[in-house]
């Protein structure tokens, strides 16, 4: 599969078809889906229709735009015109399908992308690992019986196993993060407030975070400037500065540092070991100390907990049984959990976000491990880091839900990697900054310690199925 | 006891000493309070140490400010250098005095004013009446056995009765409001954000409003200028624009409604007609529909419970039976709400907000009672209103609850009546235009229907506590 780059490329010059771009696209779908299990709703009478509108477009001489016949799928929890966004559950299955796409969507198809269905998840976001009960896990494209991570890893498995060049997702918790360092892409939750939320099914308010996925940082950079814009029917997206990232380099006068304590333990050592590489390929010696990490790590947890249980509390009094297994207990948990904790919570959430913020005083943008380990096989219950045994699931969040819960920009740097499972850095900047990752990622790529690792091999062909 | 404005005029032109004006509202207070119990610490050594210093920047032909030599005093929840902030409470009493003046303290001293001393609360400003179990309650200067309100029960009782011409209070769910009303002066809570809270005792911080108390509205406008300003140091402090209202008049081309629906029933007639009057004055014939009011109110009560709750958990595990018998309730009632409900009182209160400030693009200010009824009996714990029995503390708020959860600036103007029990009509505006609230009431008093009404009689000689 191409880069979603070249595709446009290819497409604006005319030089090849949307149409032949999306075959492709159904064909590699069909081949690999059924291993991979990224898929939960494929699309293709919609995909080829609007392919070859945009062939029309550049036959009249018009130019549909930077994505021109770029394949695209999206996590299902955004809204598709006349798909039920069943946001990884039973229980929403049942409910209408959606009348209009969700604003990123517009925003893809704005700009030329083609849509090619909804990707699978943890039930509700809630999870690192889409082991979904209801819809089967998603594999990784590297190890078919490792996990894809969660809750976006349909949005990763499709890009990493070539499906398609480019997916949405959406992280609460580290749900884009998670699964991009998983899979081995490239994948960015850009500050909380900047991509609007319209059409698409929330998790924990407070915390969500919508996002693209991709192979290169090129495209990554692509996807990411199509989707900025104001929608003034999100009320919680915030009018602020956009800087388009597209083609920005350079490092010049960028402080980095790597950040101490929580972020150098918890982790096996092949995972402290990437940073290490990083900053040395940056230069950056400066250990960034972040004492109430952890602390506010466990506030996300209760908040995400509160948050959640309030937003499902009907279906959780009414069918409690329906909800997949993994999720239930958590959000039955959030129901009961009192409001003086989560009001104490918000304390410790807000101290820690304002000495996160006074760390961008001496740094501009620093490095964490994205993971404590590589994607470990599906069913893994338990995992041990620094000699002790820990539950799988949470653990996988150890550096994401830190930096998720005070809104900061952060982006999945995948390691370049010859053999081996896939390896990340997790790229951390202040508040709108997102211009500060794109250009440290590309100082990484340019010095070849960055790019995502080749998948060995194509996965298995099988059916798939269609709508 | 004259006004503030005839104060610092006479201070500053040299007619009258800092000195003389605080020797006569110490007098007051020692005639007086015995029977109001406005006062809860009395320190009559670091005021006529502030007037002296006034007087000697009038002597060297310096200016004191636009407050020079007016007398203060403030709701025991602000700090003051060396005195401990009791904030109504048992418990605060035992710990150790603070170290510097709350943050609207030093603005009017900058200003010149004088500081007295510290009034008399609820317990931790959880309460509508001032019937304080540990320092007793504050009585009103218009009848003596009739509540003063509250929270800021002295705040309000120590001007209505002459013993300083301005104070300060605090406001979560009316306790500025409510007090200003009972005992017939002016009292405005600004938007939420407006005034900086530093070196004051919070209590529901998402709600919390600091704000001033004056017989004229001349001296309200005097005092809320002189406490207007940033501090660095408070961080839920709003840089909103400031417009300064001193000398503010007219109301051509303001839109002014009259709240219908939730404000036009639950009250007695009198309080009701208190708002025709002043609708009547001012040609305000639009009625503004808010059907989410009571919602609003409703969220209010579990969001101040869980916030409230919170902040004494320590204390109300420990230590209950050291709080009041009126709040520990309520406060323990708090620990104990599901976070769910909350979260959900949360949505409630957004969808109000969003509901109340579409209100705006009709009308620029709105009036509704500010109580359902005169200043009840102290102890009266029922009342009747539309035919039903209802508990008096909770309906105190029925109409200044549901603005301040939304942060909306607010001022009680008294009815002038020659005699009976004050009655007060509640002034709303949207976020940071108190200047229209000021604008309304100065069109109100020029019309010779709102002023504070006289005090019939001085209230009887008694002993005071010196500090």
């Amino acid at each position: 599969m191409m880069t979603a780059s070249t595709i446009a490329a290819d497409v604006r010059a005319g030089r090849r078809t949307a149409v032949s771009v999306a075959e492709a696209s159904l064909a590699a779908i069909a081949a690999g889906d059924a291993a991979l299990n990224a898929f939960t709703h494929l699309d293709s009478t919609r995909a080829l229709r609007t392919a070859a509108m945009i062939d029309a477009v550049v036959a009249a001489g018009g130019d549909p735009g930077p994505l021109a016949g770029v394949p695209f799928a999206v996590k299902n929890l955004f809204d598709l015109d006349g798909v039920t966004t069943i946001a990884g559950s039973k229980i929403e299955a049942g409910r209408p399908p959606a009348t209009r796409d969700a604003f990123l969507v517009r925003r893809l198809l704005a700009a030329g992308a083609v849509p090619m269905g909804a990707l699978n998840m943890d039930e509700y976001a809630y999870g690192f690992t889409t082991e979904n009960a209801h819809y089967g896990p998603a594999h990784n494209p590297h190890d078919l019986n490792r996990m894809a991570g969660g809750s976006s890893g349909g949005s990763a498995a499709a890009v990493a196993g070539g499906l398609v060049p480019l997916s949405l997702g959406s992280d609460t918790n580290g749900s884009i993060r998670v699964p991009s360092a998983m899979c081995g892409i490239f994948g960015i939750k850009p500050t909380y407030g900047r991509l609007a939320r319209t059409g698409s099914y929330l998790f924990a308010a407070s915390f969500d975070h919508l996002g693209p996925f991709a192979r290169s940082l090129e495209d990554l950079a692509l996807a990411y400037d199509a989707l900025q814009g104001l929608d003034p029917e999100d009320p919680a997206q915030s009018p602020a500065p956009v800087t388009m990232v597209t083609g920005l380099t350079g490092i010049e006068g960028l402080r980095i540092g790597v950040a101490g304590g929580h972020f150098a333990r918890n982790a096996h050592p092949e995972a402290l070991a990437a940073v290490g590489i990083f900053a040395a390929a940056l230069g950056a010696t400066t250990t960034v100390d972040l004492p109430l990490a952890a602390a506010g790590r466990a506030a996300a947890f209760l908040i995400t907990m509160a948050e959640g249980g309030n937003l499902h509390l009907p279906d959780l009094i009414s069918r409690a049984e329906d909800f997949d297994p993994a999720t239930r207990d958590r959000f039955l948990a959030g129901t009961l959990l009192p409001a003086v904790w989560v009001q104490q919570a918000q304390r410790v959430r807000a101290a820690w976000r304002a000495q996160a913020l006074a760390a961008f005083e001496h740094v501009d943008c620093f490095l964490t491990p994205t993971l404590p380990c590589v994607a470990p096989p599906i069913g893994q219950a338990t995992m041990v880091v620094d000699g002790e045994t820990l539950p799988t699931r949470p653990m996988l969040g150890v550096f994401t839900q830190p930096i998720s819960c005070i809104g900061l920009p952060a982006m999945a740097v995948p390691l370049a990697r010859p053999d081996g499972l896939p390896l990340s850095v997790q790229l951390v900047a202040a508040p709108w900054r997102e211009d500060i990752l794109f250009r440290v990622a590309g100082a990484l790529v340019a010095a070849g310690v960055a790019g995502a690792p080749v998948v060995p091999g194509l996965v298995a062909p099988g059916p798939v199925t269609q709508s």
